[in-house]
């Protein structure tokens, strides 16, 4: 049974900061029943107050028309405790494998009103409407959207404030390259200010 | 002096790995002369073959105009080593401040045919050549760029992959969170291949 006692909401206005680290993105969407899941790296903030982003997800994804459909998509920012779950679900596409969500190992829930899946093990998850810009979705595979809710694992986030210097090392964010290659977040730089 | 021996020259198809990561860049531009620098946590690559990126500069930035004047940036990754220079960058403007540059504390250059300033202590630098989209950059602040070529340093890249597991930790990237709160990227996660 999944608990969410450790999640929080957070402000629409500072849900950015939980996708600034850069960590690799693990996006969602559903459409009349049907959902899916990809991570993509190719996530990252636009604008703030409210927060927007913008998600690049080729048309061979199962999830795109699920998002073209409905209109909204999910970011979540997987911490390393997920990593091979997240690694799998870059590895097999929903169109080959239906069953592809279950056989993740991840553990899913939605939050809100919202009916994205969302997996278990995430810093953050942030709900995004997608505003509509067809041109760059058609030549780029690029999507705007704007941030309609937000929740974060208190135990890193509070006060709008990122600290993992308490936690589990598994509880930091993941970092993409290519293959099979991820990092995990260092430690905080002291001394900048 | 500086010396260039640890850059090699990167495939501008396989630049994107460079900044895979999600680390801050350091964004650049030169026009007639007239140089600005500027962090950007909001830079994220597009597409691959070859590589292009977003990159989010508002405005009231300096650079902004020297960008949009000679339709070329520059993307430097920089690195923990230079976390100080960065972070005076992007607290001060050059419209308020014009030995800016200067007075960063960090060492520049150039590389190839092109213009713009470099900081030393970069994994990689990539330059893009602008592809003009007027709406998304009036409407969100939003450039693209295509890479026409790029560099990386050979201690951590190499045959197309990055390695930090034989250099200083002060080689690892930068990721940002806000105010003065920067990390340093970790280890890399085992076991998923």
């Amino acid at each position: 049974m999944i608990t969410f006692d450790h999640l929080i909401a957070v402000d629409p206005g500072k849900a950015y900061r939980l996708m600034n680290l850069g960590a690799t993105g693990l996006v969602s969407a559903e459409h009349n029943g049907v959902t899916g899941m990809m991570p993509a790296t190719w996530v990252c903030p636009l604008d703030l107050s409210p927060t927007r982003a913008t998600a690049v997800i080729a048309k061979d994804h199962f999830t795109r028309p699920l998002i073209e459909k409905s209109g909204y998509f999910a970011i979540g920012v997987p911490t390393v405790a997920i990593a091979k779950e997240l690694f799998y679900l870059g590895s097999v596409s929903k169109n080959e494998e239906p069953q592809k969500l279950e056989k993740s190992g991840a553990t899913f829930f939605t939050l809100g009103d919202y009916r994205m899946p969302l997996a278990d093990g995430c810093l953050g998850y942030l709900i995004f409407r997608v505003i509509p810009e067809p041109h760059n979705e058609e030549a780029y595979d690029l999507f705007i959207g704007e941030c309609v809710a937000a929740w974060a694992d208190k135990r890193v986030y509070s006060d709008n404030h990122i600290d993992f210097s308490a936690v589990d090392p598994e509880l930091r964010t993941l970092h993409y390259v290519a293959g099979s290659h991820f990092f995990g977040l260092g430690d905080e730089v002291k001394g900048l200010d």
